[in-house]
């Protein structure tokens, strides 16, 4: 999928660069970079373009807004769920977390910023396709907000009982399911066949993360782990165990290919969506097969 | 300016019940709730509607939804500047504040499942005049993030050396603004000529609120008072004394009825917002000439 990557990079480049301009105080400035760059994977913003282009928008600018905005609001929840009264995390991408490098104020403001980011990216004046904007924009709010986005799912670890399914679903399904979502809206086709293949790739993704957390070093993981295990969260591999979690991980990579929707780019994405697969699979598994 | 009130007042707790529906984790609901009912004066909400009315606005349904959306961000502000960070204020409105009664991490995801909220609302498909929500949308996110919206003006906090202007600004004048500019983007009008008036207003909100934090009993604010000076902030009142801080109040309400730009309405507005200034004056202060 390399049509729009560089494209989505810039945006998103631009997209900060505009919220830590010079009247943005120093620090705030510095910890909006610090959430966004060096990036990550990319994982949620890549399926958003793929997803475009498998259904060959006519929108291309309105695409790579899209995705950044996907990975801003990402960042944002980076962000926040580092901060001493989630996670307490010191480390993320290999380097001191926000609150870490710039204290915990400065980190819930760039969380905020970065939400905020996300939405003003999507109403640029200079984007086409104007009509499709609506629709965009609330495939994005259902992501991250409440009652089944990522602030609903982080919020689930403060209920006495928790249900399972709503919290992996809405900590890590909501954001692929609004990435593919907002790559069909930009594309300007009905969003709803486009869902159950985020919810898929989510779902695959939550059990990849689950393993890596019960097999990885911090070293390797550039973060700190075994993190579900101390703080009691429900894990695939507590739930399966780690033979039993990588065979659901196979499985749902295997459903998510076969959930593409019938579009012009449908064998292409198929194989996008493998091989993307590929980079999330915890080192324990062989390759999917093609 | 009574026309708009109670629909403004049931959007906006439509917003909230849509976000903490039953899907939502019990606590985040109740959060989401807390945040939002009940209200304090609802001042920004009223200042757009009455734009929005003074321009003889033909989607009384996007003025609605333009005003819940700046009130539902004012209320995330609310709650995420009490927070142990930065106020550590344990009221808010003559009760308990939001990380008070719900932790802190309820409170951190209920401010942004708030942001999210604000914007999700003025996406919602049943609205008229879809062409005018991209710049209504780039209004109402310039008064909130980066560079000069309210994470940014609390973050001047953070700052060693502020920019008391920029501050200021950004943490007060920047909502008011959004509010003026989206009851005109609601209206269709160029949003221009509209932030004057909520920057005067703004400011004159600002210097009310330093008046009353150094004169006032926390029982008669519902929430701390003294704040300023404990904190060591820039404050009107440290800066002008008293009596300066008040005259200077006086003429800020003046400059905004002047900066009221022409429009159908002109008059009324202008005495709307009198009226409401009446409303945050502190009681030190005799009414504002009519």
């Amino acid at each position: 999928m390399p049509i729009g990557d560089s494209d989505f990079e810039q945006v998103l480049r631009s997209a900060v660069e505009e919220a830590a301009d010079a009247r943005c105080p120093k620090l705030l400035a510095a910890a909006l970079h610090h959430s966004v760059f060096p990036g990550g994977a990319r994982v949620r913003p890549k399926l958003c373009l793929a997803v475009a282009l498998a259904n060959h928008c006519d929108a291309p600018a309105l695409a790579a807004a899209a995705a950044a905005s996907v990975e801003l609001l990402h960042c944002a929840s980076l962000v926040h769920d580092d901060m001493p009264c989630f996670d307490n995390a010191d480390e993320r991408r290999g380097r001191q977390s926000v609150h870490t490098a710039y204290g915990e104020p400065i980190a819930l403001l760039a969380g905020d910023a970065l939400i905020v980011s996300a939405f003003a990216l999507l109403a640029r004046p200079q984007l086409p396709a104007k009509n499709r904007l609506s629709q965009l924009m609330r495939v994005v709010a259902e992501g991250v907000g409440a009652p089944c986005g990522i602030a609903a799912g982080q919020a689930w670890e403060s209920e006495p009982v928790v249900d399972v399914s709503l919290y992996h679903r809405a900590k890590t399904g909501a954001l692929f399911i609004a990435a593919t979502a907002a790559g069909a809206a930009a594309a300007g086709v009905d969003v709803a066949p486009w869902k159950l293949l985020g919810a898929k790739i989510g779902e695959a993704y939550q059990v990849a993360d689950d393993i890596q957390d019960a097999t990885s070093t911090p070293e390797q993981l550039g973060k700190p782990c075994g993190v579900d295990v101390a703080l009691n969260r429900p894990s695939a591999v507590s739930e399966l165990g780690l033979e039993g979690a990588t065979h659901r991980l196979r499985e749902l990579v295997e459903e998510g290919v076969a959930a593409v929707p019938p579009c012009a780019g449908r064998a292409e994405l198929q194989e996008v969506v493998r091989q993307q697969a590929q980079r999330f699979l915890p080192k324990v598994c062989a390759p999917v097969a093609a």
